[in-house]
């Protein structure tokens, strides 16, 4: 039911996500409406012996409060898709929705896979000058230590690894900083970095990057705390939507430029595709997948999110990434017995 | 003798900005080797008269540290004309070197005008839907309390009616959020909310603004912490340099969108303008006009950072800011007192 067109994008999005699953043996469970989503399936035959329609009336709405939709959101669509992956029911869920009830529901059902995360981080991939790039968190977590910028870490490259990664790519970490010199940046940063450096994490870290790497693709997986991730995610989005504006003023703005600009409007429109962000990103640090599909996005954007949460259940993200936390879990204990603290 | 030119770029500046400076009585001191800036300066006749050149060997490269440049810098180029503002034979400062080195030397030679200030803040002007927005902290300051997110929304403010607005233009100033409800946010931007709503500074504060609202041009001036804000802006200049990469490669992937392109050339050299960022920014804080401009720019881009540090030490930026730094000074012993609380 979620985003702003509900199930006439969702369900159609399934739909076109058949094509592009077809490694995976999947069935849709579709919660929400009955009716509405009935009425939808009626126009995909190939979807309609995959899909179990599972009933609900009550939906979370793009307003409500986080606090609201947890105390007031059980029996909703959102809700009973969460549940049937807690239940086992079901191996992933995907939601155009409310982020923020997203988000608290998940971390409600399912908890962390780790106490020391808030909540669930999020996860965005950026086209750049040499393929993808992912980033996180963007929001969820407003303050990270050294130890959460490390689990930012290896979730996100178990997810590069499972989700974006070309069979046989190097997954580089890199760790956002304001300078690439090892005495600058913040107390945690510093951190952070001695622990990818030496604490015997299995990823393959780069070092410090800054915010330029994003758009260059230095490597393939940033991580920062979820403020800064969050105001770059956005400030690049804006800046996106400005160049878009501006390109088209500037190609309309005479008679000699539109002209030019049909003759080139192939290229211009590819070049649109290629800005165009992915059709969303999974909550990472859940027992479970869920992947938060944007909103906005039209059909083959959502098929996008069934795409992802796809190849992650269906991948060793959840392993790999447990032999990494072990790892952490040791490297944060070695100092401290070293030096006689007890923490 | 700063920059990656030196003096072909520095001194021809100077004479671009003499056009652009007709309302200032301005005169030049050019500090470095004296046989290259007067080889520079025969190529300038109206330029001559008004520049005086004060001849120094030394010179801090570009890739001298910080704290080599406070040990070993006294006598170089950019110590000198530093020194030239502190003992009040200059209005301001300008350099296109060693940015760290000129935080550093101008912090000791002029000193921060609040002790709160760890560094000077570094302000960057972003063109916009709108016109113009500039953001700080962006480098200098890495983690900011409350009060100092009212000191960079007082300087930037000051800043913004002293230098980039038009006639009337009303200043309004936001602050960096990940949202724009009062609930949500890190503590201290919280606190420089309820300061900056209620605090009695003598400043239009518009609220949270998110990093969209950068490009959207929402508001005149952003306040954030230096690593959010040194993130956001190399996230952008990151992004703006792709979006050119990209928009060439489509312009030239066919001979139609070839074509297309050398008939919307001269629409395209005015977006390419549009977008460029402006020549330099200043350092907020000191007791004195210091400004940054940028190493790689060319002698226009030179002569943009020349008539900011003109515009600056020709406006009231110094006392107006000082009248709000007092108000803040009150605002933040009111609560104190009120609750009994001794620092």
């Amino acid at each position: 039911m979620g985003g702003d067109h509900g199930p006439p994008v969702t369900v159609a999005g399934a739909a076109i996500a058949l094509d592009r699953l077809a490694g995976h043996d999947i069935k849709f469970q579709l919660h929400g409406d009955a009716a509405a989503i009935e009425a939808e399936l009626g126009k995909h035959p190939r979807l309609r012996p995959l899909a179990t329609v599972h009933h609900t009336d009550k939906v979370i709405s793009g307003e409500e409060k986080a606090a609201q939709a947890l105390r007031r959101g059980k029996g909703s669509s959102l809700w009973n898709a969460l549940e049937a992956v807690k239940s086992r029911d079901a191996d992933a869920a995907i939601s155009g929705g409310n982020t923020g009830a997203l988000v608290a529901i998940s971390k409600l059902l399912l908890r962390m896979t780790s106490d020391s995360l808030e909540r669930p981080a999020l996860i965005t991939t950026w086209p750049t000058q040499r393929g993808f790039t992912s980033v996180l968190d963007v929001g969820a977590n407003l303050v990270s230590d050294a130890a959460q910028l490390v689990e930012f870490a290896i979730m996100g490259e178990a997810f590069y690894a499972a989700v974006n990664a070309t069979p046989g790519q190097t997954v580089r970490v890199g760790l956002m900083n304001i300078g690439s010199e090892e005495q600058k940046g913040r107390d945690e940063v510093k951190e952070a970095h001695a622990l990818l450096k030496d604490g015997g994490i299995d990823l393959d870290y780069y070092g410090f990057v800054e915010g330029d790497d994003i758009a260059k693709g230095t490597v393939e997986v940033i991580v920062t705390d979820g403020f800064t991730g969050n105001v770059a995610l956005k400030t690049g989005e804006g800046l996106a939507r400005f160049f878009v504006a501006e390109l088209r003023q500037a190609m309309t703005a005479s008679p000699l430029s539109m002209i030019g600009a049909f003759l080139a409007q192939g290229a211009l429109r590819k070049l649109g595709a290629r800005l165009e962000p992915p059709g969303g990103g999974p909550l990472l640090g859940l027992n479970g997948v869920v992947v938060k599909a944007h909103g906005g996005g039209a059909a083959h954007s959502f098929a996008d999110a069934l795409k992802i949460a796809a190849d992650l259940a269906a991948s060793d993200y959840a392993v790999k990434a447990a032999a990494n936390m072990q790892r952490l879990a040791t490297a944060l204990d070695a100092p401290r017995a070293a030096s006689g603290t007890t923490q």
